[in-house]
């Protein structure tokens, strides 16, 4: 692990998802009730085959939102419902939320308002109670980090490594939005620091930038499962990005996976600006992450009872590890998946 | 709640526990496993008879904790005492913690095995699993958000609303000396900033050093409790001063407190550094914080059951509300309680 003469290994020789393993590696688990540790969307407890699950989440000012453009009470609500995205995401059902913030005093108890009001909205939308939580000074940034809490029945939690080969692959809603969004507000910003008479123009923008201001977890998707009497194979959120998630559910089932591009489903409003951008559309939707969607395999005849109705796509299939991670083109090439992930600045 | 022309109401004219119910007052709770909300050491969650308590901290870099004298394995420790000690505040036991990180490429991956190396010490200390967390990128400074879970039967949980006139008040172990180990590594680090030769002298103060470095949670004073069948009518852990946790118990039960000065629990060597320091060794213990002792009240019939020799302290007793919260001076002065709690920098 170490360096030459430093003895310093910098965090990007191990990338975000190393590095948890790395760290991790020693942990032991030492009480029956902890069934799953570190490594998928949520911790799973075990109470005799009713479960609670947790998942947590850390958003910094500068790194994961930017209050130029971020209204607070969109930022609330969102910091509760990517987490929830993560319950779901084992096919859960989220029932509460614990919420800490670091404030400094160029915040007013109006701004702060906003912020409840926001989270509030979202507690509401999806059932869930806040029942506690730490509120701190910061010095540097705004920081906000949000904990959610999750029953399932032991035997319909779905987690990351279940995935067999010959399962479908499915995806709900589309992909590449969020992302579309974040550059477009970007832009706005740059411009608008540049001239401040400039306003923004968002016209004809507004689905892409509610994906990325305001995005939804999934809830409905869980629902539709339940009353199809589906259980997914494997399921994850999409929060880095359909290549990276995708990933996931490979290495922890073992398995491989052949993609369509061709079937990947992507917003009309996404697609243009993305041209418009000169990007392509397939990278923003395979590498943009923040959609927030549920991706998940199926057997082949849970496959069949999904119809594009219910805003579920079957987008590839699960295939043996040796053939790797890959995305057919339309024009039938085949493409290596690359993870995303981060690595600090 | 509006200040006049600018509608802008500064955090500080509410405080921080002004502020917290303030933010929270208008949620409501929906789910029946919700049986307690914000405003105590950590979240309830009943599953029939058998519950899941829940605790979180943020921890931020030149907040809480300075690099400069804290080594990391210390407060990877600390991070995760902190919170276990909230768990034990409600009669529990911690069973589990998810543990999120933001992280600069200032931070080498050794840099974080040592950070792990002590949460992983206070998990094994403890009992308690790893099952999750975030790891993510900062931009301005190290932060650590931890949240614990734990388990309590529901007729053994202790809220701090349950304090009747009569009670005894008792606290754990000793107090002030978390603060005393605080001004002393601020002494040394100012004139080491002045003089890079002169190397820290904390020769004779290890224990006060120890215990703002590497504090404990009063595990043992749950188990010893439990040993003794006894039960406290209210808890909660000292992290803000004895004055400020006592006055959360009183308001939160609707009675008042007489706190005796001389029954206060003050080790010797952070009465002589207070002195030392011109600083009066009792406001230290009332106000300095950072003790994670045990503070608690008891019916009078199980305080009579508590010795000295297992650590716990007899320190006053609950008075009715009308008569204030306040300390019986050695020379038998009648002083009222403040309390600290935070305002944003």
């Amino acid at each position: 692990m170490e360096s030459q003469d430093t003895g310093r290994t910098e965090i990007s020789e191990l990338g975000e998802f190393g590095l948890i393993d790395h760290l991790t590696q020693t942990f032991r688990i030492s009480n029956r009730s902890s069934v799953y540790g570190v490594g998928d969307d949520a911790g799973v407890i075990d109470h005799d085959g009713f479960c609670t699950l947790i998942s947590t989440d850390l958003l910094l000012e500068g790194v994961h939102f930017d209050l130029m453009y971020c209204p607070l009470k969109h930022l609330g609500y969102k910091s509760i419902v990517v987490n929830l995205s993560d319950i779901y995401a084992m096919n859960g059902t989220p029932t509460q939320v614990t919420v800490s913030i670091g404030i400094s005093n160029r915040f007013s108890v109006e701004a702060l308002e906003d912020l409840y009001a926001g989270m509030q909205a979202a507690c509401e939308a999806h059932g869930v109670d806040l029942i506690g939580g730490d509120t701190t000074t910061s010095l540097k940034g705004f920081v906000i980090s949000v904990t959610a809490i999750g029953t399932a029945k032991k035997d319909k939690i779905v987690y990351r490594r279940g995935a067999k080969v010959g399962d479908k692959i499915a995806v709900s809603g589309d992909l590449g939005a969020a992302f579309m969004g974040l550059q477009l507000l970007e832009r706005e910003k740059s411009i608008f620091l540049e001239n401040n008479q400039i306003q923004p123009d968002l016209e004809g923008q507004e689905y892409v930038v509610g994906r990325q201001l305001k995005p939804e977890a999934r809830k409905d998707i869980v629902e539709i499962l339940e009353r199809l009497q589906i259980v997914p194979t494997a399921m994850i959120d999409v929060s880095d990005g359909l290549s990276s998630e995708i990933m996931h559910i490979c290495k922890q089932s073992g398995v491989g996976c052949l993609l369509k591009e061709a079937e990947i489903p992507i917003d009309q409003e996404t697609y243009h600006l993305a041209l418009k951008f000169n990007l392509d559309p397939i990278t923003c939707a395979m590498n943009g992450g923040e959609d927030y969607e549920l991706l998940f395999t199926l057997t082949e005849e849970d496959a069949a009872n999904i119809t594009e109705e219910v805003g579920i796509k079957i987008i590839g299939e699960i295939v043996p590890a040796s053939q790797g991670c890959t995305l057919e083109s339309k024009a039938g090439k085949i493409h290596h998946l690359k993870a995303q992930g981060w690595n600090p600045l």
